[in-house]
């Protein structure tokens, strides 16, 4: 960013960096925060420290949580005989906001991506199993996004969780195909639990 | 936003306050933030801080600067008698782009807006006229966008200048009508620029 002073620019690239964010965008976000009143600006600033420093991973689930467990997991009233993996936090979001799904959850942190190098290894299926393997659990729901991607995902861990003896089953295509979970409103993700197939 | 832990629900209310993100995108945003490496997340709240503290408005032409002059005020190379005056720093960076433009400045920090309840005493146009009375200006180019608002300020500050017997232009019509002037390419900008009217 030229003709811009040096920490006003280094701004803008902080912004530019964001996913779907570009040039102009940037700018915009930037002088935004430059503008806000004086509080409010550190708000913003401390907000993404605060959420960095005490932000860490679910010791059971993966997902993410304030302290060792996250929200989901230290209720005492969710079935924890039935899991349900998804590719990210969000689709957990998405999920609970049906208000219709009583189990615990299991967050891959993404899924496989050979052109990004992510296979088994980087996504949390090792916990996955360890979970299983540890009892308890009678089911497991795949709600991997209905992309290509998300699919072989899923089809991976329901070969790798047969053997243990628990049923794998997979949300019904009520989910547009191609689409990504987390768009998908309230109704369509219901009924996409209630239809869930088994592998 | 429920469902989701604290801190991390504070970083999404924050993203979600600036100008076209909704919920959804603050959502990305925060948990991209949220999973950048560590030396880069401390960055990008640095970034926010360091802005904020070091960026203050130039006391000549009100533009951002990082000490007491803006880069074009400091420069000795600038036509101090030729002053334009834009409504945003984004504008500046925008004509000085077209590297067709040798004056200097005046930063208005927006327009007339009496929806939001920005009249004359909110721009700094008190700073202007102080300007153009300490003497050595010889022409004044309006250059606010080409909007309602931006030309009804445009007229308002060169009926306000006339008197002072200073030179009131504006830039011509090469900028497409009702948008935005951050938003025009360089080539638009410098015929605008060459083709500029008198009031």
């Amino acid at each position: 960013m030229a003709h811009s002073v040096a920490p006003l620019a280094r701004l803008i690239e902080q912004f530019e960096r964001l996913p779907g964010i570009g040039r102009k965008t940037a700018q915009r976000l930037a002088l935004f925060v430059l503008n806000l009143p004086r509080d409010e600006g550190e708000a913003f600033a401390e907000a993404i420290l605060d959420a960095r420093r005490k932000i860490r991973r679910c010791t059971v689930c993966c997902n993410l949580a304030e302290g060792d467990l996250c929200p989901v997991c230290q209720s005492g009233k969710r079935d924890a005989a039935t899991i349900c993996v998804v590719e990210d936090p969000r689709d957990v979001i998405a999920i609970e906001r049906t208000r219709e799904y009583k189990g615990v959850y299991h967050v891959l942190h993404g899924c496989f991506s050979p052109m990004d190098g992510v296979g088994p290894d980087e996504l949390c299926i090792k916990e996955l199993v360890a979970r299983i393997n540890s009892g308890g659990v009678s089911e497991v729901i795949m709600a991997t996004n209905a992309t290509a991607e998300g699919e072989v995902t899923a089809v991976y861990i329901s070969r790798l969780l047969k053997p243990l003896g628990v049923k794998c089953t997979r949300l019904a295509y009520g989910i547009p195909v191609g689409g990504d979970l987390e768009y998908a409103d309230e109704i369509t993700l219901k009924r996409a639990i209630d239809g869930r197939s088994e592998f």
